[in-house]
């Protein structure tokens, strides 16, 4: 298959460069790696093309449990059920070593899609499928997210107040959900300085240029993922990112 | 791929009909659905062919813990290390929902049959692969395939016990291995007619031209798991067989 990037810009991807692709992946809640929500209306962009031009829509609701200042938005799914494949994951909410997701599939695609998944690795392993759905049910799993939403909330307004006292120059963005920040960085220090630095100093972090199609033309930035570190161990790892990007 | 058929006599699949495959899947504990194991010979066969042809060859081990009658075989896999490909699973052994399985990959295949899972479904979910790690560290699963192995062993006895009161003219092959037996019917009885009699009985059994490459070409027979019934279904399950089976 042929593979197009849509370019980005402050409103997320930019949907109205679909044309024939006959298929486009989207992550609406929070554009890896540079964190913008995709705009109320490129979703109604998104939803109108998947229409008009009879093309399948995925709609990757990867991090849309974790959004912080905004009021939740519909899923595009509900929009248009068939044309838009909506997918979900444990992964960020329990953890991705458990292996689940889920897929609402439009009805015309459910037959190739379930025998796609027959062939891949015949079904999932059901004893975390029942444990998920128990936790669902009992309502758990829905304070679990409230109770981690919080945690990381006040992990990105630590992570924002430290830097504007100790690296003002750095700006922060892509922080309306999910569980990283982007950090821009002032002339003053190249990307691959700031990730040397962090490393030597035992973190972990990564040059926005490791994700780029064309690194040449990126920004000079960390994707630093703040919900990773133990609880016990944030308040040390915030100190050495500070030391390490401070002027 | 082409995928060629081997022919399958008393001694297992007829190994010296592979010539230029380029890979060879076996099961040597266990034909499924005919029964017989792989012998020795054919073994050494198989491997002989591996390491003159260059093909890879694939022992899948299932049914390799419910061996009965005779001293359990090593694996070929052991033989020819760089030819021989050996697949495991805990389906039969603790349940096919588990989804858990093993490979010992020959070394210079290594790299892309990893590089093949992480494209498949990145990697299998680490839960259950760390309770069966403790488990077998424990010594617990050991115990508990013997325990199996014990049940199932009185199982297959007991359905053959009843067979020879019943329905003597029934042939019961396909015994010193796995979890089913192979019913070959007399020619009082249609395999349809058996397979209906048993199903009008609560029954799911299979007819043996179910799998057949050639349906035309199959005895008349049954394939019966013996495994499936919960303990205390047993006794009554068997009576009902025993009754669709009777002349």
């Amino acid at each position: 298959l042929r593979i197009d990037d849509l370019d980005l810009d402050g409103s997320g991807a930019r949907v109205d460069e679909l044309a024939d692709q006959g298929a486009a992946v989207l992550t609406p809640a929070h554009q890896f790696p540079l964190g913008m929500a995709l705009a109320a209306q490129r979703r109604n962009q998104a939803v109108a093309w998947a229409r008009s031009s009879g093309g399948l829509l995925v709609e990757d609701d990867y991090d849309g449990e974790f959004r912080y200042d905004r009021a939740a938005l519909g899923a595009m799914q509900a929009l248009a059920p068939d044309q838009v494949a909506f997918a979900g994951t444990a992964s960020k909410s329990l953890a991705p070593g458990l292996r689940l997701s889920w897929l609402v599939v439009p009805p015309a695609w459910l037959d190739d899609v379930v025998e796609a998944k027959r062939l891949a690795d015949r079904f999932t392993g059901v004893f975390d499928q029942l444990a998920l759905a128990d936790l669902i049910d009992s309502g758990g799993y829905d304070r679990h997210i409230r109770r981690c939403r919080l945690v990381y909330r006040r992990r990105r307004d630590r992570l924002v107040a430290a830097l504007a006292r100790r690296a003002p120059d750095v700006t922060v963005a892509g922080l309306a959900a999910g569980l990283h920040a982007l950090l821009e960085l002032p002339a003053r220090l190249l990307e691959v300085d700031a990730v040397r630095g962090a490393g030597a100093r035992g973190l972990a972090v990564e040059g926005l240029s490791a994700y780029a199609v064309a690194p040449s033309e990126t920004r000079s930035a960390l994707v630093v993922g703040y919900a990773t570190p133990p609880e016990h161990a944030f308040t040390t790892a915030l100190a050495r990112l500070c030391a390490a990007l401070a002027a």
